[in-house]
């Protein structure tokens, strides 16, 4: 991995664009001493890791670039565990790329993404799933995502794996000593014991793996499609929804919450309406997609939200419409929403119709009325029942498979247990199941897996 | 004022949005404990000024917001002049605004625009006219008008000020000890030194109220009005120009350059091309607007590139447009580029059309040929002559009017002298000039003025 780190490496680590200060990041064996080249102040070279120092950058003419604040880190205290520097400056994209250039010139590298998080974990200072966490806790924006994300970014997940990994190679290392005496038919590793032991780590797998089916929502959102005839009132309804959402977010000077269309964050989970294109563009009146062709948005849906008009629908309707999309959804982990808008115009003759139906909830989207309700039942589906109760909760697509095929191997070693397979097969088994392990935390790794994860980060990071 | 400083603010202090890091500053005397009331890690109450500290910020249920470095500056030693706080957090909106919110929560309230510079002229860190240069750095974009204010902010332009000022003052107070003595018809101001010294610096004066002309263009850019008939090639010579400019500019990974439409950087100076809306929104092709409807433009322009079709106009059209652009633009100080294109199609017979006009640019802008003769041209219109040959420019409009207040009071400092006008009303117009002087450095102030500069700044500087 040497060729990783033997540069020194510089870029913004701040937002592009004007702000009032914008900070320029350097790490590598060099970066204390090309920041001197360039700055007019106190020797860097001279002074303690962690201390900050005001002077100027000045081109190769002595001409100020700009009035700087210099933060000096020294060696393994650092973020990225080797030298580093960060140049603040004034916040113009004028002085930042001046700075820059003039770093570049005097022997830094431009960092590639994610380099500097990469660094920190070539140095030691993060494992594989701590520095993949470090992404997630910048995109993360609704408080349950963060929360996930901090959590494995300070190395709970990792301390898991950790465990369930250290017992297996504590066989591992029995087996293979087994093998070293193949010739005498000894057994160090005690069958019984081995048998116990993997079927105690699937069963901590079979949790994590499970996770990821809230895991994954809670970090892209939740997705939901809001299905229904033409004219039932979907795109006021979307529109209350995402405005009360709006409304929340407080505004507070020099932030800006970065909203994503169609998304709205209920008590800290984010939901993501998923395919509104359709909803947006047209006003309900010129619609002429029916319920059949909405089939095709309940795919990637984990919440489908079927909305019809209490006024006008018949009850046969309706019952006709449940079913063909419970029918639909079947065995798909999927949660049906029914709610009847346009009860402002129909609400005795409507709450009659629905009699015998369960769920359903009775709204007016165009007065506002009992809108919240969907709201807490949205939040109730991913706050209660399968999808929660871990600690550890796996977020990462990558960490799913490697702990899906983790799993994998280890039932393949009970199988091989079964029939009394020698000891050279349980090894590989064994093997396998750690090597899959092992890449979650980066034991493992490869030059392409690595440039794989960093490649997704942000420049700077 | 003090009702200015009274209070501990925060801010964003970085660009908004997402990056790998985000800085949030705290200026106040309860910078430090606010901070303290969040961070945990070393106490921030007992360490030394100029040092970094890891840790977490958390809220009040003890649950980990970030993991962050923070920066302590103490009392006088920081930008603000008072305690001061900068914590770095990881670079995401939801980060950013959940720390702030809990700093307002523990007491320090959310900062106006400026209100961090605005402080550090308070506290006496720099003088009113390096305070406004501070935004004017975060604003440049080329090298020149990043050298202006960065020259401003480091106190070139306020020292001259200063010296006279205080040249002036020395005179005030002898004047004013007359006036102690009113009664005894004593001068202790030799009024042929003070006609002297006034006269002095009103040369002065007058120079840098000269200099605006250079420094306001150097600011906001050098308008440029490109004119000419339909299809003579307009839009194709903007896009050649301006594409040109974009060709140049580097692509430093993690920086952005905020280019502004229709401005190009020749040599280090900012060429703004104004009301180009009809140009670029055209073809050539269906261009309705003749070359008296251009006049327009012409009023806020700088320089008027007059652009002429070499193969088809006669030499007799040539010669009107020239004068009536020259007519129009009679002792208006612009400068008139006459550039005759589609060179291409007519060499021979062009050449001899144009003979015996002088300073005329032979181009082809849909070749690409000869069109650095343009920029070769509009660079020397800025960089020679009157404009320029200043060390000290004014780039600022309140500088300018203060200037030429004081200038005007001075200049009736000297007709009361050639009337012999008593000492009293002489102390009045030098007090006047005082104060129009005191105005650019801040020595005289009002709410009022404060509010109104500072309200232009960004927030978090």
């Amino acid at each position: 991995m040497s060729n990783y780190i033997s540069s020194t490496i510089c870029a913004l680590a701040t937002a592009p664009g004007i702000g009032a200060i914008a900070v320029i990041r350097l790490s590598g064996e060099e970066a204390i001493s090309i920041c001197n080249q360039v700055f007019k102040g106190a020797n860097l070279l001279e002074v303690a890791s962690h201390t900050i120092h005001f002077g100027t950058v000045r081109d190769d003419n002595n001409k100020i670039i700009d009035e700087v604040l210099v933060s000096v880190f020294k060696g393994k205290k650092s973020f990225t565990g080797e030298n580093s520097v960060e140049i603040s400056t004034h916040g113009s994209p004028y002085i930042q790329q001046k700075v820059i250039q003039l770093l570049l010139q005097h022997g830094a590298k431009s960092a590639g993404p994610g380099e500097f998080t990469l660094r920190a974990f070539l140095n030691g200072k993060l494992d594989l799933s701590q520095a993949e966490a470090v992404a997630d806790v910048i995109a993360a924006n609704s408080d349950t995502s963060h929360e996930l994300a901090m959590s494995q970014m300070r190395g709970g997940f990792s301390n898991e794996i950790q465990k369930l990994r250290e017992q297996l190679i504590h066989f591992a290392s029995l087996i293979e000593l087994e093998l070293d005496f193949g010739e005498e038919d000894v057994e160090f590793a005690d069958r019984d014991d081995l048998k116990e032991l993997v079927e105690k780590l699937q069963a901590a797998l079979i949790i994590l793996i499970k996770s990821f089916d809230y895991g994954n929502v809670i970090k892209s959102g939740v997705p939901v499609a809001i299905i229904g005839e033409p004219n039932v009132g979907k795109s006021t309804l979307l529109n209350t929804l995402l405005n009360e959402d709006k409304a929340i977010v407080s505004d507070i000077a020099g932030t800006t919450r970065d909203a994503i269309e169609d998304e709205m964050i209920i008590n800290g989970i984010s939901f993501r309406f998923i395919d509104t294109a359709g909803i947006r563009e047209t006003t309900d009146t010129i619609e002429t997609i029916g319920i059949e062709k909405t089939f095709e948005k309940i795919g990637e849906a984990s919440i489908v939200l079927l909305l019809v008009d209490a006024a006008s629908i018949s009850k046969e309707q309706l019952i006709t419409d449940i079913a063909s999309i419970e029918a639909k959804i079947a065995n798909q982990n999927k949660r049906l929403i029914i709610v009847a808008n346009k009860i402002d115009q129909a609400e005795a003759t409507a709450k009659q119709k629905f009699e015998g139906l369960e769920n359903v909830i009775f709204i007016s989207a165009k007065e506002k009325n009992n809108v919240s309700a969907i709201e807490d039942k949205l939040f109730d589906y991913v706050n209660s029942g399968a999808l929660q109760n871990n600690d550890v909760v796996v977020t990462n697509v990558r960490h799913f498979e490697a702990l899906t095929r983790a799993n994998e191997s280890l039932s393949k070693v009970l199988e091989g247990l079964a029939i009394n397979i020698t000891g050279d097969f349980l090894a590989m088994d064994i093997r396998q199941a750690l090597h899959f392990l092992g890449e979650i935390t980066g034991e493992i790794t490869t030059d392409d897996l690595l440039d794989n994860i960093f490649s997704k980060f942000c420049i700077g990071k």
